[in-house]
């Protein structure tokens, strides 16, 4: 594969200025607070925009401990953002505020070093450490779960939808119309971006966190047994004006999940969490439909394709994973 | 410019792995501390290989408050990295540990939210604010400065020189040989890299923190009135063991400086800060050449290149600084 790029860089969008009290004296104040600025809480794009493309974009938005590596090549899987390059869109890979290369918050943050990254080995259904699910389609030899765990990046502040969501939305006034590709955590505001952008052509909901309803039928959180579940509640989803909900479902949207979800209630915390979050994802799907709209889920085992964890786009049967969700964006004509 | 690319990908390189007492239990201890993991302290990488290059490879490595975005295309600025692209190299853009996509620290982190763009403004002698230095290079409407400011990232933990210089050597044994464009602080590990890593052909260093020297050579820190000299000393270089050295001198080396350097003390602190670092820069090339080895330096206003701040590669005229340092590589064969 080659990849034709006719022009390929960065940007950030959104974001605010603080500014300190006085006047800046660069002689005899170069480090003193008097007068200074600080400009932060954007996002940063990197965007490729093919040579003889298909006129068409997409924007990806990584989900908790990612960045735009997420969706990049590594040494263990193809890249994801990569293939939709080679089919003819351009690509914008999106670093949230206070992640990655738009690290620079307005509030002070402190980071842990705590190890937890079995925490989210855990979450992520990439099996039981130090074992992976039987038939993963994850590489796990020891060069692969290095590469996996150092990809991840640590938020530099607090996760805020409302910040993430008002970023994005400025990016893609700079990209112009796109399909949105979230993943996770990301998918919380990708719901926000694209009932709030014109720009958003339809959204590729990746495993998303949680979805969003119209007030009147939003259900009560589903109990759950993870360890992410609100303490004797479950997995919420998000209630939201009607208006909201009704500029969302002006688009085509799209939920996959990948393998390893039970149907039934089960004692281990990770599983049991996403079998909430598919449940959800079905009556968001028929919540949409309900009003006019048109959501899909896709649990890639019913589809004939199996062992992908929660990182479907970075596992050995990515490409399949691409050309399922390229043939969906084509008939929409996304 | 269509740039046609045979390959792009990330990986990481380098870091340690921080281990836990106990065993992790994901079922009843997903949030627990026993047995957890941790992946840190490496370097991120992002690459990028032409179709029918030249064979040959260059490295960058950003400075403070930089990351691998210090090199691409912005808004206001052509991509420095695509320059080398285009003309046949492969490239390799270095995040710092505890930087951008390797900001994963074994080390907690506060990362301040005090409004400091104005200190770096100084120090880069982009000018004194709000007014830009006469004859510029730097794009100053206020969309380019928006821009500037927020590609700056925030170091998420300390600076670690010999962590920086320990990662990168690993990234280029997955490189192969490769130049080193170093920028600013990343010039300080910049020159152990050179020593340590028989992948590194070669040295660019641009505006480098400071240099290192043979213990018995090593000067007194030249007097200076830098905000960031050592109070009652000035600029230090750094002494190091002779081997070292004659590691270092193995390779060419130059070094580059903008504009705005005066010859004599001046009491603008940013200005006199680089007035020392640009006479310290002499002493090295000096003693690199006493020792057999092959240093140049260039003042960019000597060569009728003028108007350049410390972001030489990220001005107007990026493309005049790509053909110099290009010309010189030729000359080397590198």
């Amino acid at each position: 594969m080659t990849l034709h790029i006719k022009e390929q860089g960065v940007y950030t969008a959104g974001g605010i200025v603080q500014k300190a009290e006085g006047v800046f004296d660069p002689i005899h104040g170069q480090l003193a607070d008097a007068g200074q600025v600080r400009y932060s809480d954007h996002c940063t794009v990197f965007y490729q925009l093919p040579e003889n493309g298909n006129g068409k974009k997409a924007a990806f938005l990584h989900g908790y401990g990612g960045s735009i590596v997420t969706w990049q090549r590594t040494p263990y899987a193809e890249g994801f953002a990569d293939m939709f390059l080679e089919a003819g869109y351009g690509t914008y890979l999106i670093d949230q505020p206070r992640y990655g290369s738009a690290a620079k918050s307005s509030k002070d943050a402190t980071v842990s070093a705590r190890p937890d990254d079995l925490t989210w080995f855990t979450q992520f259904r990439l099996g039981s450490w130090p074992n992976y699910a039987e038939g993963t389609q994850m590489p796990h030899e020891e060069a692969d779960i290095d590469q996996f765990f150092r990809l991840m990046t640590p938020s530099v502040g607090e996760f805020d939808a409302q910040l993430v969501t008002d970023t994005a939305v400025k990016a893609l006034e700079k990209s112009g119309p796109a399909a949105l590709i979230t993943h996770s955590q990301g998918g919380i505001p990708g719901w926000f971006i694209a009932a709030a952008s014109e720009n958003v052509t339809g959204v590729i909901a990746l495993e998303p966190g949680t979805f969003i309803m119209p007030e009147e039928e939003c259900p009560a959180p589903y109990a759950s047994n993870s360890a992410f579940a609100i303490p004797g509640a479950g997995i919420p989803c998000i209630p939201v004006p009607m208006a909201v909900f009704e500029q969302l479902i002006k688009k085509p949207i799209i939920v996959y999940f990948g393998d390893y979800i039970p149907k039934e209630t089960v004692e281990f915390p990770a599983q049991d969490h996403w079998r909430a979050v598919l449940a959800l994802s079905h009556t968001f799907a028929d919540c949409v439909n309900r009003h006019g709209g048109d959501a899909k889920v896709v649990y890639l085992p019913d589809e004939g394709i199996r062992g992908n964890s929660h990182f479907m786009f970075q596992e050995k049967n990515n490409r399949e994973v691409f050309e399922h969700i390229h043939k969906w964006m084509q008939e929409k004509g996304i």
